[in-house]
């Protein structure tokens, strides 16, 4: 049978597990919502922040009042009142007048901005000495600075990770859709293998493959079903295959790993109904007695029976597979895992402590770049839409356009589940 | 109070963080241990494989019975039996005799070599042809070379990944002892903050922090114990750290972002049984308002309000604390992505297929090293040896000693929970 078929190159494998599409879709709980993957675009009902707040400790003044103000020649204002935090100022804030505020207080009306505190003297309860001129807006966050009302938030088919959440939170999504976990059904032929809890006979070992496989699908976020064991018969396979498709949304199996067995393996998935054979070897070492079929809408995998070459080509191909069930968009290669980038501008950096830059990766021609994502620090938008940060060492000035860096990404490799 | 002390330098805090230890142990079934950390070394019960089995389908034979044989002169051989798959073979294999055999059934006494199918030819039901001549042992795994009996399998302290659990299984392990996950308490404060379930009213903003740090908690592996939301009070927040830490192996506070809050964090702290402060301040950015200390063996810790900078002290930092907590040693540095390394050795590869080359990862002066792991392909030993794969492209005919790659990890940045 072998000699029918030409071995697949792995690009083309790529493409035909790139033609499998998400298993279905569900609402959860945003709070178990981790390392799921959206299933709708989420559209932001409002703003975020809602009103203007300030991002300094200080006092919220009209910055007009301020022109001109320095050490030499402060500025005096008298204190009308003071932010609680949580609640909306009742008063505004009058020509040469200032109200106390804390960093995430809302502003009050009339003010324009905040002086931060270290540039502020209370010369007595009332008399505040303001020594520097601020600008309109300094010190403040607009009301959608973070998130406009309208915006796509996060992506259909984007695995959350933390920042996602945190911003769907803000946003008061308590409930979200996302795409089932794709079903995996696992079944170890092979006339020697036995349970794990069986002590072997001569002759005989314990089931490795269908343990491995069972951890495998749990690391790259798919629900493993673990069938059982078959022995390399037609029928008895043929029947187990045809109710784990029933239970399932795909099936692997893997176990023996003599020709006979592969050859079952092939003959059963043919008996499958509207079964369509795709890949029948894998131009790869090791890993290269491997099956790709479907039956209806559903891949079918014929692993090779060696555990060390069955897990490599689930490692390679079918982490992949396990992100087009769950939906996964937004792959960019067969490596997601593919952290060293190069930077896509100068990026200074005070000497003396660390900085990590947020950054987005992008790909330009070959080379991956590290674009840096800008916007206050305190923005979580920055982090939804960054890929992870770079680290700008304490005694490094900075980073220049073309430097290699490292990137921490925050989602390694599009994979996990929690 | 921001006067009196300077702020700690990344490395230090590492240092610090270092200093915390595991949570406890339990003992939990195989199939759910994915990703969990091994608390006690587990050493091989017995030899895997236990018996000598085939690698090939082929003949089992006499290997000085082929010697001389070729092409041109065969050695003519009896075909006395046939190795039943999962079976010891009934008889022995005398001089001159063979017996069929299939990939992983166990080698007949007297037989020291298997013959692969492709350089035997049947001239009669009995009567079969070798065109080539093989050395004693080729072709067949001895007991012991996967695991030899008594060889440490997995050390202590190592986060299982599928190939863990899959030797584990080879060895009957039904149970195993691992590291409990630590309990996570996180708490935010901030009059500010409202339930994301309510509609916040001017001058509130909902717990983003809260549900970012929940997620970020089952990233890395750990048990979020959501506490919920606390006034900037003294005597309340007092309180609720106390009940968090008699639930939780850590507690962490975030959420208000004024300098007042950050203050009443420390002063809550400072009134716990025995406290230390250890960090207050690190030299980065973001994420420079961190408070680090611990309650007896409990560490705790005071979050930057502005959530962004308080998940980046979380990926940053907290994933290490998460790391030892969880009793995972096989750390490497603080950031587990690296990936990028450089080839230890030369290494060919035929053309025309992909080489999947699998590799630990080593430490030479500043260097990560990919240092090629050999062996026999279908041993699982192979596996848990390595970190990772590198890719070796179907057009390239090797990689060189120096040669930059990157390293498919198996356990993204040791991290994850399963």
């Amino acid at each position: 049978m072998e000699s029918f078929f030409k071995l697949e190159r792995p690009e083309k494998v790529f493409d035909i597990i790139n033609g499998f599409g998400p298993s279905g879709e569900e609402r959860i709980p945003l709070q178990e919502s981790m390392g799921r993957v959206l299933s709708q675009d989420l559209i932001s009902p409002e703003n975020l922040p809602r009103f203007f707040r300030s991002t300094v400790d200080g006092y919220a003044v009209r910055a007009k009042n301020t022109f001109g103000a320095s050490e030499s020649l402060p500025a005096l204002l008298e204190v009308t009142g003071e932010v609680t935090m949580g609640k909306a100022p009742g008063e505004a804030v009058g020509d040469g007048k200032a109200f106390k505020i804390s960093t995430g207080g809302m502003l009050p009306e009339g003010a324009d901005g905040v002086v931060m505190v270290e540039y502020c003297h209370l010369l007595d309860e009332k008399t505040l000495e303001v020594s520097r001129t601020i600008s309109p807006l300094e010190n403040i966050i607009q009301p959608g600075d973070d998130l406009k009302e309208g915006a796509i938030v996060v992506r259909k088919g984007h695995r959350l990770r933390p920042q996602d959440i945190g911003v769907m939170a803000g946003l008061g999504q308590i409930e979200i859709p996302v795409y089932r976990r794709p079903t995996v059904a696992i079944i170890s032929t092979g006339d020697e293998i036995v349970p794990i809890e069986k002590q072997p006979l001569p002759g005989q070992v314990r089931d490795i493959n269908g343990s491995s496989l069972v951890a495998f699908c749990r690391l790259v976020g798919s629900e493993p079903l673990y069938v059982g064991l078959c022995r390399d018969d037609f029928d008895p396979l043929k029947e187990m295959v045809e109710g784990a498709l029933n239970q399932a949304d795909t099936v692997w199996i893997s176990g023996g790993s003599s020709v006979g067995t592969r050859d079952l393996t092939l003959k059963v998935f043919e008996s499958l109904r509207d079964f369509e054979l795709f890949v029948y070897g894998i131009s790869i070492s090791p890993g290269k007695p491997t099956i790709i079929g479907r039956s209806g809408f559903r891949p079918v995998i014929g692993l090779p029976g060696h555990v060390a070459s069955a897990l490599i080509v689930a490692e390679v191909f079918l982490t992949r597979l396990i992100a087009r069930l769950s939906g996964i968009t937004d792959l960019s290669g067969p490596f997601q895992t593919l952290i060293e980038a190069e930077m896509g501008r100068n990026i200074e950096s005070a000497s003396g402590r660390e900085d990590y830059i947020r950054v987005r990766l992008v790909h330009r021609g070959d080379t991956l770049i590290a674009e840096p994502v800008f916007g206050k620090s305190g923005l979580i938008s920055t982090l939804v839409e960054s890929d992870g940060l770079v680290r700008i060492g304490m005694l490094t000035e900075g980073l220049y356009k073309g430097q290699k860096v490292k990137v921490m990404v925050f989602d390694a490799i599009n994979r996990g589940s929690w």
